[in-house]
């Protein structure tokens, strides 16, 4: 019996509350990815490229039984991944010291007590959005609530400073009752300020809304909304990365709120004065090139600071009301299609339903769709693409962390399937076709 | 004697007033820029064709000594003109009821009689921005204060509703005064709210500053505004092209917001509600490829939402204070130059003064320079250009009242001279080379 196996019959009890009688999933393969992230930080792209070339039970359990370096590196070099092998030293310094086994037995067993479900990437339920985030997306989520709120589509990400002003939070308490409305999730961050006016909103409207936490799920912080986040997993989801016992760092709010970006089809930051860590979450949107709203306010307000920074410097679309955050959503494809050639009705008949209301959902399908075709790289070429701002084949290279070739390789795919087009100083996307 | 020189003997008097002793320009030109302003609207393209087409002495010498429609339409034909020739006879069906020599000559004297001064287009200090109007343009301006002012660089347009709200007066207020202190001379409109707002606070401030009025400047409109227009013309200018004697009606407001636009080497509408004429001076800014900027403001505030839809559909850039206004002009060259290219620290070098300022006016004077060998038609071209958006030729021809052979001709000549580049979908406006 292997170490990997020894430790998924320590945690059978919980694994049984945490994934249900009729996993599909292997145990070992579970516990793998929640060892994979209860050793590593959120983020860890060395960790994901190591994953992506042997796999997380190779990985995981030769992390636990200490399998010398250079039997890392051969597996490495035989799979070609020659960067990661590179990176190994440094990685397995960070991740060794926190190879633990009685302390990962106990992350688990609190999970279960507080009857949180476990995802990993295989499982249906995995948010599409995080795929995005390719080597540094999460080896597993906790999750306590409605596991498929995680998955509604369509969902916007409501963001922005907990110093929230009057006029911040109202805004925000209007746009997300305005959403719920038209059939939105609400994903957000939990803190006080803009993100707690945006779940209390949905929540008041009898909406789906997801808190993404930056610590582990057992606690809910801040403490001030223990209330608020129970209320949120009753109908929703409250979600983190990090293994239950973790405390949130600076480090895993930034990362935290990558999910958050990445979960959601769109993200509207809502007030946010300049230093906002909100403005990291629009960052992260505009990277991923998902649509990037932003509330403005008055000139005289610190508070709006950030918001009219992101619109002009990151191209961020003006957004005053939940129809036009809506649009950003529906956008997604048309607003490719709309670059010079105009909106192409047949196209969007496809969004159209029968009382002649637009299904944001369906024409959200569609993209998804013509995406689930695409090989690794190009949906990291894809991903790096923007939907206005063109950029060059060594941004790409940069953004989607490819070599030149590669790139190029990929932008050949997705030009011949309409999902790239080229413009005269670079790539951006294009509609499916 | 002619009768267009009869004319000019009768109001002699009136010219040494209008235009002083040693007026370069003969007086049957001047004369004849005067008439045929006086006997059409603002913005008459008709009349601006066959001026381009048979000159301003021939056209008003024509019109007022009733030269038949055969005569008009044979020249017009001999100059290459037929698409003013087939124009014509509604064009005159608009100028003949005007024609009228003794109501002409008392407008004329009662220029004289408030000293106002009376600019044509040959004129060294007609303003450069207007000749992007084409001809649209207009035919002569009565000028009330300092004729220079009309002409300082850089200068910017600050504009808004009449319906200001505190916060919008506030913002103007500041704006104007920072710009001031930069600089600038602030072009506005002298109606209520922001308009006033901003001609006071440059006139405060020792500044320049030009109001552009929809009637005749004899009688300063609005009413309450008529201190406030005297004190704009003790150190600035109050400007018209409508003759003394003039009524504002909507379409000459509508006509005088493009002067406001096209004067300035930039816009900005600092608060407009939905239906606002500011929005109209900010369109004519957009068709004229002028930088166009738009202060937010609460999102509950209806008093802002003119300026949010420029953001969101007009490509307006958003501005906070007075220094991002100003470097909206001064960006009128790097941020063609930026567009994938980065910015070129060469190019640039000339902007930049001695102790390392930018001077804005030395990068404004490259552009001109550029645009100075520009035929006719390449100019128009270039004027139906976007700095951001890019533009088909059917839209080009359509914005340029060319035909699409005229506009591919002009885009080769302004590709190759480095000022326009074609991308995916159509052109749009280069830096110079």
């Amino acid at each position: 019996m292997s170490r990997l196996e020894t430790t998924a019959a320590d945690v059978s009890e919980a694994l049984l509350v945490l994934r249900g009688a009729d996993d599909p999933a292997p145990a070992s393969t579970v516990v793998a990815a929640a060892i994979l992230g209860y050793v590593s930080e959120p983020g860890d792209g060395v960790l994901g490229r190591i994953i992506d070339a042997l796999g997380v039970e190779w990985t995981a359990a030769s992390l636990i039984e200490h399998r010398p370096e250079s039997e890392w590196s051969a597996s490495l070099v035989e799979h070609g991944a020659e960067v990661a092998a590179r990176e190994l030293v440094a990685g397995l310094d960070r991740w060794r010291p926190r190879v633990d086994h009685a302390a990962f037995v106990r992350t688990v067993e609190q999970a279960a007590r507080v009857r949180a479900r476990l995802l990993i990437p295989s499982d249906a339920a995995w948010p599409d959005g995080l795929r995005g985030l390719e080597a540094h997306g999460p080896r597993a989520l906790w999750v306590r609530g409605r596991v498929d709120a995680l998955a509604e589509s369509p969902s916007i990400a409501l963001v922005g400073a907990r110093a929230a002003s009057h006029y911040g939070e109202h805004v925000t308490v209007e746009a997300a009752a305005g959403l719920v409305d038209r059939g939105f999730a609400i994903v957000s961050g939990g803190a006080y300020g803009i993100d707690g006016a945006a779940h209390r909103s949905a929540l008041a409207s009898g909406g789906t809304t997801v808190a993404f936490l930056a610590g582990g799920v057992d606690r809910f912080y801040p403490v001030g909304h223990e209330a608020l986040l129970g209320r949120v997993a009753d109908t929703g989801a409250v979600v983190s990365e990090l293994p239950c016992g973790a405390a949130p760092t600076r480090w895993r709010f930034l990362q935290r709120n990558r999910l958050i970006a990445a979960a959601a089809d769109a993200t509207v930051v809502l007030e946010a004065g300049i230093r906002s860590g909100s403005l990291n979450t629009a960052g992260h949107a505009a990277a991923l090139g998902r649509p990037l709203g932003a509330v403005p306010g008055p000139v005289t307000s610190p508070a709006s600071a950030g918001c009219h920074r992101l619109l002009r410097e990151f191209d961020a679309v003006c957004v005053t009301d939940a129809s036009q955050m809506a649009e950003l959503v529906a956008a997604r494809l048309p607003a490719e299609a709309s670059q010079g050639e105009g909106l192409d009705g047949a196209a969007l008949g496809d969004g159209i339903t029968d009382d002649g209301a637009t299904d944001d959902g369906a024409i959200l399908r569609r993209v998804h769709g013509a995406l689930d075709d695409l090989t690794e790289a190009e949906r990291r070429v894809f991903d790096a693409l923007g939907v206005r701002r063109s950029r060059t084949v060594s941004e790409l290279a940069e953004r989607s962390r490819l070599g030149t070739g590669a790139v190029l390789g990929g932008l050949g795919a997705l030009e011949a399937t309409g999902l790239a087009r080229r413009v005269a100083d670079g790539w951006v996307r294009r509609r499916s076709a």
